[in-house]
């Protein structure tokens, strides 16, 4: 099991939007993320919309993010996210994994 | 159960030195935070110096906090990684909690 940390941006203009509309993810994009190995997944939010995940999965991210990306239902979650984040990418296109160099069970 | 994410920074230009120092954390400060409600504790670190810190507690992170504060032990490994921060202040109080807005089990 591998311990996965990311970070990207969403707009801070935007936040409060963004926030509510992840009170309320589809069942279906639930579903894709654990049948896709996304487990123990949380998400926080800075501010000013710096945005850190964490989540627990077999392999990593890139394996993590690869099967999502072959989901139907996650190119409409990505498209319906993508006003919320500056990039000319869809949001999941903008994690960049970070270096876990301490745990403690 | 709570879960937590926090966020701080490192100088980076001492970087390489502080994950070093992670390795090998001593045995008594893991003691500590195991026996003051640091569970699945994970730091992660931004090529940049920016640490985002995860982990699951009964109560919150003040309380997690003001029980490790107690600790003979921990004051002595913030003041052993006080060089590491730029700011005036313990390692530890220099931690900014985020808001979870997202998660999936």
């Amino acid at each position: 099991m591998k311990r996965v940390g990311f970070q990207f941006k969403v707009r801070p203009d935007r936040l409060a939007e963004y926030k509510e509309r992840h009170k309320q993810v589809w069942p279906e994009m639930l579903e894709a993320l654990r049948e896709t190995g996304w487990h123990n997944y949380s998400l926080f939010v800075r501010p000013d919309g710096l945005i850190f995940g964490y989540f627990e999965t077999d392999e990593s991210l890139a394996a993590a993010q690869a099967k999502m990306a072959a989901k139907e239902i996650n190119m409409r979650w990505q498209e319906f996210m993508s006003p919320f984040v500056d990039a000319q990418a869809r949001p999941d296109e903008t994690f960049v994994e970070l270096e876990e160099y301490f745990h403690l069970d």
